[in-house]
C-alpha cells in the first residue's frame, strides 16, 4: 500500500502524519516542489513584524521529523503529470532535472494555492516580493533594514497583516487596494469602519489608497523605486509586497482530467474524494461546501486546509470521515484592530435569495468601568423569513474574534436569531457587558423581525 | 394601572425601566429598603480593587433617572407583608418608621439575595464585613488603607475576586474554604487545578486554606484581630470580608404563601409567574429552569437578572415573553486566570442519570510562537450514549470564558461532540492554534465516545 501526497505546507503535511499514524505499515510519499515542509504560512507576516526571529519558529515539522516517522518527504521534487490510468506520477528532481515516475494506490492532491500577480508593468525589478513560501519571508526580512518606505498592492487579509508588519519595523507603507473597500469579505459598512479606524491610527505611519490599481512599477538595477497607480500618483517605494489574493494550483489536477468545481478549484465530496477513484484531494487547491447554502465555496485557509487533511488521510486509508464544509468563519488583525467574521455576508447572503435583514451595535466589549474596556462593533445578518442566522461581522476590541465563534457555533447549530437571543453566555465586569453584545445585537435584530 | 416592583438592585430596576417604556401610561412604583438602587454590585471587587476611584461609577441608574423618566422609586421603603387577597403590600418608610398600604395591578418581586453568615463565634466585631450593597463596598474602601492582613471566608466567584482586590491593594490575605476544593462549581480536577495555579503566584502575598472552617473571631473594641479555624489555627487579620455564599430573600414571598421550589428561591414559570395571580419574580430571589436538564436550579447573576427582570415586565406589562432558563454559564477571574465554565459539571451530569464521558486538554490559546500565547485547560463533558455536549470548564487565559460561551451555543443547540467538532472557527496565529483547543478537545472526546 502506497499512499502518495502532493504537496506538504499544511493539508498535505498534516495527511502524511495522519496517514502514517493510521497506517504505521503501509508507504507514506510525500513530493514537493517548495524547499521546506509543514510551516505555518499564516505566521509569516508576525515574522516580519519581529514577533520572533528565526524562520525556522514558522516550521511545525522537518523532513528528518518525518522521515523519523517513516514517512518519505521528497523537497525539490516537482510532480509534472498524474497519469490515473496507470496510477503513476511523473516526478521532477528539482536539483538534477532528472525525471522519473512512481505508482500510487491512493494519491493525495494537497498543491495549494498560488499568489495572484496582477498585471502591473515591470514586475521584474529586484524587491517586489510575494507572501506565500518561507523564501519570501527571508527575502523580506532581510530587506527590512535598508527600506524607509514601502508599497503593498491589495487590502485583504495578509495585505493588512503585513501592513502592520512593515509600519512596527518602522518603514511608512502605503497600502493600494484597487477596489473601493479594504477586506472585501466584509459588508462594505464594516469595511469602512477598519478603514476609517486604520487611517485614525495611521499619523505619518502610513497611508491607505484605494479604488486605484497599481499599473506600472519604476525601477534601476537596484530595484523597485516607485509604483504608478492609474490616476497617475506616484508612491516611492524601496520594497513592494504584492498580496492581490491567491489561485488554486489546479494544473496538475486539470491536465489529469480531474474535475474542477464553479470556484475554479478542484471538486471534491465530503470524503475529499476528487471525480476521479483513488484520488483525494485538499488544502488551498480544493473547494469546500458552504454549511449554510450547501454550495460550493473556495476558502483556502489553514484551519480549513488541517481539517481536509485530516479528513482525506482517513478516507484514503480506509477509513470513514467526512468534512462537513465550512461556514466562511475568519479573522484577522491590524494593529489592534480584531477584524473577524463568519457565515454569509450582506451581499452574498441576497444572491443566494434570502430576504436579509442586519443589524449593527457598537457596544464596549465588558463593562465601561472596568480598565481597557474597548469597542466592537458587531453586525448579525438573519434571513427574516424563517428567523435564522446567516451570519456576522465583527470589528474592535481583541474578544471580537470569539463572539464570532459564539455566532458561528449557533450558525453550526442552525439557530433562529429568537432563539440564539436566549443564550446564556457567561458574565463579569471583565469579560462582558451584563448582556453581551452578541445578545444586545440579537434583541435588537430580532425586534426588527417581529416589527 | 400600576405595576409595584419590589427591589432595585439588577432584575428590579431593569423591569421597572422596560415597563416604563412598554406603557408609558402606567404608574411603575419601585420600593426598596437598599439607600442605593440600579447598581452593578458583580463590580465592587473591581471598585475595591482599585480600577476606579469614585463608587458611583457602580451606579447604572439614579433615583433622579428613574423620576425623570417617570418611574417612581422609594429608597429605604421596607415592604413588609404582601397581601395578595386585596392586592396590597404593606410598605415601611424606615426613616421615618411610618408604615401604610399600597395597591398594585401587577406585582414584581426582586428581593434579590441575601448573604450566608456561617456560624463563627463572635462575628459582631468591626471590621467583618459583606460584599453585597454599596455600602458594603463604601466600608471595605475606607478600610484599606489601614489594613495589613485580612481574612476573606468562602473560595467561590467573590471570595477570589475580593483576594485579588485585596492582594492588590498590598494587604497580605488568607482565604480560608471550608470545603476542599475552591470554586465548588467546577469538578475537582479543575478546582485543584485553579488552586496550584494560585499558589505559583502567591509568594509571599497570600495563603488559601482549604478543608478547614472558621470557628471564632477575635478581636477588641477595635475591631477584630484573628480567626481561628476548626483545626486550631489562628489567622491574625485586620478585616475580614465573609463571601460564604449568599441564599435567595423569599421572606416575603412565602409569608404571602408564594410557592417556592425545590432550590428555595421562589418557584416561577417561564413568563416569570409564581404560584399567585399577578405576581411575578425575578433576579436572585427567583430560581431557573436549566435548559439541559429540564430541572430547576438556582443561578444568582447578574445576567439572568437582567434577563427575568426584562421577561417579568413584558408580561406584566399584558407582552408575550419567556425566559427559556440558564445553562449555568458563568466565568470570574483571579490574577489574570480566567475560570469559567457552562452546562453541567460532571458531578452534576452523574446526578442527573447521563453517562457521562470527559476529555480535558492542555493548550495553547493561539500559536505558540506568538507573544503573550497562555495556555488554557479545557475539559469537555458529553453524554456517552446520545453523544451530547454537557458541559464545559476552562481555567487559563483570558479567552477561555468566550471559547465557554462558544461551547454554550453548542448546548444551546443540543449539538452532539460529533457535529460540535466539525465547527468552523475562526484561525489566525495570534487568536488560536489552527485547530482550535475546543475542536482538539471534540476530537478526543469524539474517539473517546467512538472507541
Amino acid at each position: 500500500m502506497r499512499i502518495l501526497i502532493i504537496g506538504a505546507v499544511a493539508a498535505g503535511a498534516k495527511a502524511a502524519a495522519k496517514a502514517k499514524r493510521l497506517l504505521p505499515d503501509a508507504e507514506i510519499v510525500v513530493y514537493t516542489d517548495d524547499t521546506h515542509v509543514s510551516y505555518s504560512a499564516c505566521g509569516i507576516p508576525y515574522y516580519i513584524e519581529g514577533n520572533f526571529d528565526d524562520y525556522r519558529t514558522l516550521l511545525v515539522r522537518s523532513v528528518e521529523d518525518f522521515q523519523k516517522s517513516g514517512v518519505s518527504v521528497y523537497i525539490r521534487h516537482k510532480v509534472l503529470k498524474i497519469i490515473k490510468e496507470s496510477k503513476q506520477v511523473l516526478v521532477q528532481n528539482l536539483d538534477d532535472n532528472k525525471s522519473f515516475l512512481v505508482s500510487y494506490d491512493k494519491l493525495i492532491i494537497a498543491t495549494g494555492a498560488n499568489p495572484i500577480i496582477p498585471p502591473i508593468r515591470n514586475n521584474c525589478f529586484k524587491n517586489i516580493f510575494k507572501v506565500r513560501k518561507i523564501e519570501d519571508a527571508i527575502d523580506i526580512k532581510n530587506k527590512l533594514e535598508d527600506t524607509k518606505r514601502a508599497v503593498i498592492i491589495g487590502g485583504g487579509y495578509i495585505g493588512l497583516e503585513m501592513l502592520e508588519a512593515l509600519v512596527r519595523n518602522n518603514i511608512y507603507t502605503t497600502l493600494i487596494e484597487r477596489g473601493n473597500y479594504l477586506m472585501p469579505v466584509l459588508d462594505e459598512d464594516m469595511s469602512d469602519l477598519v478603514k476609517t479606524q486604520l487611517l485614525e491610527i495611521a499619523e505619518h505611519k502610513f497611508e491607505i489608497v484605494t479604488g486605484h490599481s497599481a499599473v506600472e512599477f519604476c525601477g534601476d538595477n537596484d530595484g523597485v523605486l516607485s509604483v504608478e497607480t492609474d490616476n497617475g500618483n506616484i508612491y516611492d517605494a524601496d520594497m513592494v509586497i504584492i498580496c492581490a489574493g491567491v489561485k488554486p494550483n489546479v494544473e496538475l489536477a486539470e491536465d489529469a482530467g480531474i474535475k474542477l468545481g464553479i470556484t475554479g478549484a478542484i471538486k471534491v465530496n465530503r470524503k475529499m474524494e476528487t471525480s476521479e477513484a483513488d484520488i483525494y484531494a485538499c488544502g488551498d487547491c480544493c473547494e469546500e461546501n458552504h454549511i449554510i447554502t450547501n454550495e460550493p465555496v473556495w476558502m483556502p485557509l489553514g484551519s480549513n486546509a488541517n481539517k481536509e487533511g485530516r479528513c482525506a488521510a482517513i478516507n484514503a486509508c480506509g477509513g470513514e470521515d467526512e468534512f462537513l464544509g465550512v461556514l466562511s468563519s475568519a479573522v484577522t488583525r491590524c494593529f489592534g484592530i480584531t477584524i473577524s467574521m463568519t457565515g454569509l455576508n450582506e451581499k452574498v447572503a441576497q444572491k443566494a435569495g434570502f430576504d436579509v435583514i442586519s443589524t449593527t451595535v457598537n457596544k464596549f466589549d465588558r463593562v465601561g468601568y472596568m480598565p481597557n474596556a474597548q469597542n466592537i462593533t458587531l453586525k448579525l445578518i438573519a434571513d427574516k423569513k424563517t428567523g435564522k442566522l446567516l451570519g456576522g461581522q465583527a470589528v474592535g476590541s481583541a474578544g471580537s474574534d470569539k463572539r464570532i465563534n459564539t455566532l458561528a457555533t449557533a450558525l453550526l447549530g442552525g439557530l433562529t436569531v429568537s432563539e440564539f437571543e436566549r443564550n446564556d453566555l457567561t458574565y463579569a465586569p471583565p469579560f462582558s457587558t451584563t448582556i453581551d453584545p452578541l445578545l444586545n445585537a440579537a434583541q435588537i435584530l430580532l425586534d426588527k423581525i417581529n416589527s
